[in-house]
């Protein structure tokens, strides 16, 4: 019996909570934290250290961790192996690729490729140029629905009831934390549906950015995700980049196999 | 106590065989198996229905799995959300990525970053260009160390060992399965890392392809990566671009800061 099903007062038989132990080790790492030693994942993963290394020595046989010369750990390849399987991002991004390279030579900025999860859009690509002023959005990072222009576009087109669940509470706006009024923001999305573009200024205290994103679509009429391009606002001519991210965006989803009418 | 357990007379109390079960899940996909229904699932790692469908609903939970309109299962975003925090291949990724795009932009063909993992090659990143001929190497993807460009590099620069045990077995070449002579690639690691060049000619039926791969060293004279480029044999300078390719490899290394002495 684990030690968490004895905790908890569980049905140990399947001995499904050590799986969600082991997946708790895997959620200790973010980008601030991309090399834990055992007292920290222990720690972070709220598991007693015996267990963790334990389960964590599991992680690093199959490869989903691995160690370095330190002992410490980290996520390791063979996990990258397994999440390039994923068919909403990497599939999507191997079509999308080749677009964002030509919108990211033709604008010098950075180009993002998003798609929803659940209330939160998730970044699965990033390009940037070498000249581009530099952003902290990473691969795999989150960003919030409302706060940004393909979380945005992502929103807009998203089923009715995403839409709702997300208007039925007070909506802050980042990273300033003012109220968006629901009605304001209702019209703001239905803006970025009749033109297939949202553009969002991000007032900062170092520097304004403004982005601009496009919807994706597949086959079915169904958005599977969003292109957008992040300029400095001192730079930023947001209807003229906007001719760009849309024409990415139609050659994007034309390969996806959308149908006419929708390009 | 789980079945895997009574059947291996495994010690149950810590509950790691679930683990492993777990893992053996998510190695169940593959590029050509992206979408899994749960007789498959089940099939493919031989655990009874009952169980994969437990394990898999843990998994789905957690977001490693997402399950698609049918019920069938893939992997989920929250997996490639873990797995871009992997050192190895993202972090290298991060910083050889506007690299890698000047050169698929000068080049017009496909431009490969890969490291070693044990004995063997895994492509961490690929941006091709348009115009460049299709080739099935896709990201996440493993490749033999002495059948490729990035391959031979990689093992050219690899520690002592790591060429033994290769060595020490007959090594056939891919896909034409001919023997090669252990004396000639012996030399032919002794020139990749005199040249700190890997060219390598793949013989195939419909085209041949030539990969031209450069070492790229982090700090303390580590070799983090390999860079190379594929062009197919009929447009192949390997020469020419060998230089495109090790100005490239050694701008990612000197970002990577890799010693002067290095470059």
């Amino acid at each position: 019996m684990t030690d968490s099903a004895r905790v908890r007062g569980r049905r140990p038989a399947q001995g499904e909570p050590v799986v969600d132990r082991a997946l708790s080790l895997l959620a200790t790492f973010d980008a601030e934290h991309r090399t834990l030693t055992l007292a920290e994942l222990s720690r972070r993963a709220e598991i007693p250290p015996s267990s963790a290394l334990r389960l964590a020595n599991r992680l690093v046989d199959w490869g989903a961790l691995e160690r370095d010369d330190a002992g410490r750990f980290c996520v390791g390849l063979r996990l990258l192996e397994v999440a390039t399987l994923a068919p909403r991002g990497h599939g999507l991004r191997q079509v999308a690729l080749p677009f964002m390279n030509d919108l990211a030579e033709v604008t010098h900025q950075h180009v993002q490729l998003a798609v929803r999860d659940g209330m939160q859009a998730m970044l699965v690509e990033r390009l940037s140029a070498h000249q581009a002023a530099p952003v902290d959005y990473r691969i795999g990072g989150r960003l919030p629905l409302h706060s940004t222009g393909v979380g945005l576009a992502l929103l807009a087109f998203a089923p009715k009831e995403v839409q709702e669940e997300l208007l039925s509470k007070p909506v802050y706006s980042e990273p300033d934390n003012r109220l968006i009024a629901a009605d304001v923001l209702r019209r703001t999305l239905a803006d970025v549906r009749r033109e297939r573009l949202a553009i969002f200024r991000r007032e900062d205290e170092h520097e304004s950015i403004v982005s601009v994103a496009a919807p994706v679509f597949g086959r079915d009429d169904v958005v599977l995700g969003v292109v957008g391009v992040l300029v400095p606002k001192r730079v930023a001519q947001p209807r003229r980049l906007g001719l760009a991210v849309q024409t990415t965006a139609r050659g994007i989803s034309r390969e996806l196999g959308a149908a006419a009418t929708r390009l």
